[in-house]
């Protein structure tokens, strides 16, 4: 059950960044989140995710593959974007890019405390 | 209970890559087996990793985070190797580099018949 529960709270979240809802963030991130290993708070994160619409105002998170287990969500998320500007330290300047994120969260008391994100920034650089 | 197997399964998958045992390769891997969506089978697959091990010498395979589920393994690589000459496109010449790999396992009667892998690659070139 508890497997199953963590999937809705995923789906949930990804609602969330999807409608920008960042007053809800904190229901899904943890105040001492962190990404890549680094401790960036539950503002950071937010901090983040306006960015990334800010670069890419046709962002949209798409679930592929979706795995789970008590503590851990795994998903592998596609993208389908015209990003303004660099990205990635790549000039995209609104060309339409496809590419993948295989990203990993560790939760604790039904809260996103770590996130380890690869995206793959190669697939764009082969795009531009 | 399948989804310890899984695991276990994984971790003997990782023990045969970093023995080099490709005549245990079948044991894991399916006959078609796509890699990040392009049907490569099983011996492409193993070219694939002597391929690897031929760039790479003292390549080793460290599982930091393992997910499962029913069908899926879901895991974290850590790598700390000297590749030789270049690697993904990048010169690096014998230099020490850290990195890691989300990739996602579909599996199938016990074997792997899809993976979905993102390498950090730019994580390697600001280590050169």
């Amino acid at each position: 059950m508890r497997q199953i529960h963590l999937n809705e709270i995923y789906h949930l979240y990804i609602a969330c960044l999807n409608n920008q809802d960042w007053d809800k963030l904190g229901t899904f991130i943890s105040n001492d989140v962190r990404y890549n290993e680094k401790l960036i708070s539950l503002a950071g994160y937010r901090a983040m995710l306006e960015g990334d619409f800010l670069a890419i105002p046709d962002l949209r998170f798409e679930i592929e593959i979706l795995i789970s287990d008590e503590n851990h969500v795994a998903s592998r998320l596609q993208f389908d974007c015209t990003p303004h500007g660099r990205l990635f330290g790549m000039d995209v300047n609104g060309k339409r890019i496809k590419f993948s994120e295989n990203v990993i969260y560790q939760f604790r008391d039904h809260k996103i405390v770590s996130v380890w994100s690869v995206i793959d920034k190669a697939a764009i650089a082969a795009q531009l």
